[in-house]
């Protein structure tokens, strides 16, 4: 028998219930309208995710729950809609446990609901503190269908509550997720859905939340499968949406907890399922990058950008990555050039806002050096800092005056090395290139130039910003070169010790050149202390710089 | 029959694997030297404590056990060390899994070690992110005592491991510590040690560590007590030093995992054991902030601190615990008056000097604030920041210049409330008093003068800014009670919903007037952002902000 089944790849917000509760709605309404008997939303769908140390607050657990009670009422009764939550649980330890579960809401009433058994605390998750596990499984038979439920990381865990799932031979199963974008996490999605589904013997529906919640962002990528683990519907990458697919599956396969329904049904007309095309890599990045900044900056209650223009790679990515996300008439450049900044400096930076349609102004700040330098006699690396930080008060003064969220333009290798001045080009509000190295910068606008020029616009980058040797221009003919290796060698050092987190050993008998791979580690864990306070940007690597990372800034250990 | 037992009180630092094993070293040896039979360090003492994500890298993990085994050898080979360190243990679900251990040397080498069974994963700790937990208890026979090992979290867990423990009837047990301070902490502790010695019916002996790491600081307070839970010893509060006490147990009551040695001792004169003296509220607080900020300075290379002096409370109060840290020759203040900083600012700003010696010179700012408002237009809340980021960027400059650590002078009150300008006031590389509520901030003020005043010697803080009305002084007339509640009624608001995550309805249950709980909930939801930058400072709250308390800065949850 085929049911249709509803994915409703959604982009909630943190802690908005009213808000959510209306998403929540309208998708079972278009489900409905469009003859789902299922409609399958993300994890905590309805606090949004992650909720963080809200989870622990008793006031954010009831909300949580009274939303689903009113939303359940209200929802369209005639479909089964799957809505994650939070919920509150009374264990033998105590009252007012919180827990990460889905409901399954029938007729106007919750009819039976599942708690996450596996909960990640590696990487950017806390789910062991945040939640107490579930330790049981659910099947609910819908329409004759026994349909077993798992969330999120339940799938990822061998030997765990799947295969205790798969051993009740459900007809159908569904797992809603809160799934971070990572680079190339969509394959290993992919594989891991396919061989649940064959594990389970039955066709499986993975739905993914889309949108930016601080420094995640969320890449949709919903799929289903049969049981046989091929792919017979792939949602849009970072799009929201609802897709509808006609799901081949066996009826009364197992022993239901809760029987909703046991009457069969026949589609009318059957969907053509589609798979929808897969971004190239940088396709990815740009589109991660794009929505993690324009959620932050709209679901913050901002209306608009403001960036410093160097004329240099960094702020011009940035620059483009803003007009990309908000418009150009929503992103305002600033060229503020000093004494040490080249000819072609504000000539880049005007040249960015002539391609790109951005509103562009140039504040001096000599005026405001000198004062600093004369009144405080800095030299040699004060000096250089004081135009930073010039230049970062110039900003947040016009955030301050006219209400933009100041972007920061530091990319990864930067960050990594200290190569920044706290305060200085290190202000904002949104960092969105920090995870990106130096090298991925270059490639990523070239990649974007690419783009518009093969779709016959103008590239947003000059070229020029591009092809020049990068500076910082903080004092005369300086170049990044003068303080860091050259970023090719750097960014392949910087990726195995940071992100694959090799140890001097390893990292020199993999090829590295013993002083440099010493000198490299050595400006790493120096800068932690600046990377505290860096403003956040959204993760798209398999180990950013955040609460990916958590290193102390007290530390003598050197791998040296 | 009596061992004698040194309890070693020390403060090792995060990642020095040699220096805490001098430390180690040092302390066997004067153990031994004063006739002891056991030497007991603290948890993770070899590598210090916490390490956070450090655990996971397998080149630290090498490091450590390369460390232990080192260690061995060479201190000092008739006595018994019981030594925390960092473990890689190869499990079924592969290899290099980080364990968070205790090792018992004893003739040169390791004769056995114990794995912490139960890893915190709440507040300020994330032992389930970075250890694998053991699962089983661990006797060893010395001189003929069945002694029983727990780590820390072990001790705090009802029915987990120390139940197994008492079960198996040890003779004493041991229980190596890296509990970080809290107020009121030491009165927990207390009954939970006596409970435990009870439950085991056996001596118990806590050793914890001293110093600051981070935003953590350790307050020692080690504790032995008999079977029957009486205090026999108490080591004294944030001072290093090993403490030996004589104490007497059963022999041969269990069944011991290794026997490492069985002959029994006799103590030829035995000691008389001390409780040192208890520390007052404010002397608690007082030397955790005092620790706390020495040692970050310490540690982390620095040998001064820079601190801009309003002639307000909250940078006199970071200056007198400067002094009292550092001593006043390590201490830099600077005046930076405006044109609306008041006659008193600067005179008080000199009393402050004057009173403690430490070093103070004058910058003025009006230049450069000027040179922004013009070029920039600044006006309003635009003009007041920028006064504050001239100030952020001056001291920076100095500290650029002459390599002092900047300290950050805010208070809890101001950081939940973003009562503060970002890259302004809230500059600096450690923030003191960031974990103070604002009535506490004069209350440790009073405390201070008090103390100094009964020592017949002159008062640190001027009596003027302790009894002004608060102000920032950032435009004319301004005061802080414009924009915030009174401190007395705002901080008890806050201790409740910050420290003790009541939410809008048991706020206003509490008695609370709703308008004013609205009020200051949508202040302190709002300024997640801004806290997220500010720098670290001690924790001496059950909640401070930071790592402890993790909300995300997108969201619309309001209590409202």
């Amino acid at each position: 028998m085929k049911l249709r089944v509803a994915l409703a790849q959604v982009n909630p917000t943190v802690g908005d219930l009213v808000g959510n509760a209306a998403l929540i709605k309208d998708g079972v309404a278009a489900a409905a309208a469009q003859g789902a008997q299922i409609a399958i939303f993300p994890e905590m769908v309805l606090t949004g995710y992650p909720v963080e140390d809200l989870a622990l607050r008793p006031s954010f657990q009831q909300a949580s729950r009274a939303a689903l009670a009113k939303l359940a009422t209200e929802i369209d009764h005639s479909i089964v809609a799957i809505v994650g939550y939070l919920d509150q649980v009374v264990t033998t330890e105590g009252a007012g446990k919180p827990q990460n579960k889905v409901a399954v809401i029938s007729g106007g009433e919750v009819k039976a609901s599942y708690a996450k058994c596996h909960l990640p605390n590696y990487g950017v998750f806390d789910e062991y503190r945040n939640f107490a596990p579930g330790d049981e499984t659910l099947v609910v038979r819908i329409h004759g269908v026994d349909v077993g439920i798992a969330i999120c990381e339940d799938l990822w865990i061998d030997g765990g509550i799947t295969a205790q799932l798969a051993a009740r031979k459900p007809g159908l199963v569904i797992v809603p997720n809160g799934s971070p974008y990572e680079r190339n996490k969509d394959d290993i999605r992919l594989s891991l859905v396919t061989g649940r589904a064959r594990q389970a013997g039955a066709p499986l529906v993975y739905v993914n939340m889309t949108g930016g919640q601080d420094d995640l962002v969320f890449d949709g990528d919903s799929i289903v499968v049969n049981a046989a683990g091929d792919v017979i519907a792939r949602a849009p990458q970072f799009e929201d949406g609802i897709m509808l697919v006609d799901i081949d599956m066996a009826t009364r396969t197992s022993t239901p907890d809760v029987i909703i329904s046991d009457d069969e049904v026949s589609l009318e007309r059957t969907l053509v399922p589609g798979i929808a095309h897969r971004l190239g890599d940088e396709e990815e990045i740009w589109n991660a990058i794009v929505v993690g900044l324009r959620d932050y900056v709209a679901k913050n209650g901002f209306t608009s950008v403001l960036v410093g223009l160097s004329g240099g790679i960094d702020s011009a990515l940035v620059a483009a990555l803003a007009v990309d996300a908000l418009g150009p008439d929503r992103v305002h450049g600033v060229g503020m050039p000093s004494k040490y900044s080249s000819d072609h400096s504000l000539a880049d930076a005007r040249q960015m806002a002539a391609n790109t349609g951005l509103r562009f102004r140039v504040v001096e700040i000599q005026k405001m050096v000198d004062a600093y330098i004369q009144e405080l006699s800095l030299t040699g690396l004060a000096e250089e800092n004081v135009q930073a930080r010039v230049r970062g008060t110039t900003l947040m003064g016009l955030s301050n005056q006219e209400g933009h969220l100041v972007l920061a333009t530091g990319n990864k290798s930067e960050l990594a090395c200290g190569y920044s001045t706290l305060y200085g080009d290190a202000v904002g509000g949104y960092a969105p290139i920090k995870d990106i190295y130096k090298t991925d910068v270059w490639a990523l606008s070239r990649w974007r130039n690419q783009v518009a020029r093969e779709a016959g616009e103008t590239p947003p980058i000059p070229e020029n910003s591009i092809t020049k040797e990068p500076s910082a221009e903080l004092r005369p003919d300086q170049k990044d070169s003068d303080s860091l290796p050259e970023y090719e060698i750097l960014d392949r050092v910087l990726k195995a010790y940071v992100d694959d987190d090799l140890g001097r050993d390893a990292l020199i008998a993999a090829g590295f050149d013993k002083e440099l791979v010493m000198r490299v580690i050595g400006l790493v864990d120096r800068a932690e202390y600046k990377r505290r306070q860096y403003p956040p940007g959204t993760k798209v690597s398999q180990r950013a710089f955040g609460k990916d990372r958590r290193l102390p800034m007290t530390s003598k250990w050197r791998e040296l």
